[in-house]
């Protein structure tokens, strides 16, 4: 089955959250007098991550799209680095530091070449409006935003998967998932998706990134570029 | 309140169905021997486009994407017209006639100078995988697909037009909704959105389209390149 479409994991795999992160954590939070390790204020932030997610799946609180998770995770992570005062404005404006995240070098390159073979899309955990900020930022251009808000579910759920594929009328086997994260693309795979595996290897920090996948998947590279000129 | 994005309608405001469809029914039913006056098909087949929309709206059908649903409408359409014979691989191919539309002219200027300083999607009845295929075709850029599909359900219900302000985390009153259509028009000012008409005087045929809207709408122009000098 010829793949046709192509859809992406974007936190970790298109972007690199942590260092974004800590750097609109530190240019809003540390005017206000806090003073923390701004990697560790990201990497705990992101750790809250999964649980809230799992909240979702579970079906223990409704649909809730990632923003408004984002959000109550931050109010946490304020009160557990005691920086407290910060206003309801610099909250909001923080949250949205999600928003405004840094792609890896190589995404630009590669989509703009892989965009006149494939379709292409987002299939991510991130709401329409955050995907569709980064794209404005980082110049990724997509042929629609799917992923978690149009499925009202979270992946790993094979549903997000799945809906990706329909959406674009397709297969799940004419459809390929990319991500950094084997996780994500061992559930992509279960759902009959083809997989391609993008090496992140600083994603959590320097050498705390996936090098490889450890499930099988049909591609393995290092960068989007790589993947535009083997596929 | 800020306008900050545009949400449009497509078949009429921004691609000629009547036109497009009767080419691509001619072509794939000519050579069958089917010969019949090809723009009153295509308004035929048009024509059953709101009462299938209807029994969704109504809840009398489960939402049901629009390709489905216009592939009801051409069995009934062929039978109607008495061209029979035709088989399935062609019944298929000419449903997706609605992703072979062209753009009215002024439509893909018009949407670049407006990208860059609005939000753009298309607000329409038309599944998503129909508007990226128009939009690969007639070389609109999208910022997201939103409409029908997401919302799973059909325009003029309000849901449609503020589940497209909402996937952009806008308020209604920062999203204009631009039409060729009164009634389309009413309904979105109905819900909180701005609105703004196009004339499209020929669309269903030589000065069988609206030349001026019959609502009060917020701008009136007689195309999207003359809206993207105005606002």
């Amino acid at each position: 089955m010829i793949t046709k479409a192509l859809v992406f994991d974007v936190f970790g795999t298109l972007v690199d959250w942590r260092t974004s992160i800590a750097r609109e954590s530190e240019a809003l939070l540390s005017p206000l007098g806090a003073s923390v390790d701004w990697l560790e204020f990201a990497d705990a932030w992101r750790n809250q991550y999964q649980p809230a997610l799992e909240e979702v799946r579970s079906g223990r609180i409704p649909f809730s799209k990632l923003d408004v998770l984002h959000r109550r995770n931050l109010d946490v992570i304020l009160s557990e680095f005691a920086i407290d005062h910060v206003d309801e404005a610099t909250r909001q404006n923080l949250n949205f530091a999600w928003h405004r995240l840094d792609a890896w070098p190589d995404v630009r390159p590669g989509l703009q070449a892989l965009r006149s073979r494939y379709l292409l899309a987002p299939c991510s955990n991130g709401n329409i409006s955050l995907m569709v900020d980064l794209a404005r930022r980082d110049g990724f251009l997509w042929d629609a935003i799917l992923g978690a808000e149009v499925a009202r579910d979270y992946k790993p759920k094979p549903i997000v998967y799945l809906s990706a594929a329909a959406a674009f009328d397709l297969e799940p086997g004419q459809t390929m998932m990319v991500a950094a994260h084997s996780s994500d693309l061992a559930a992509a795979a279960a759902a009959g998706l083809r997989t391609a595996f993008v090496a992140r290897p600083d994603e959590n920090g320097p050498g705390r990134g996936e090098v490889a996948p450890s499930v099988a998947v049909d591609i393995s590279v290092s960068s989007i570029l790589e993947l535009s000129r083997i596929i």
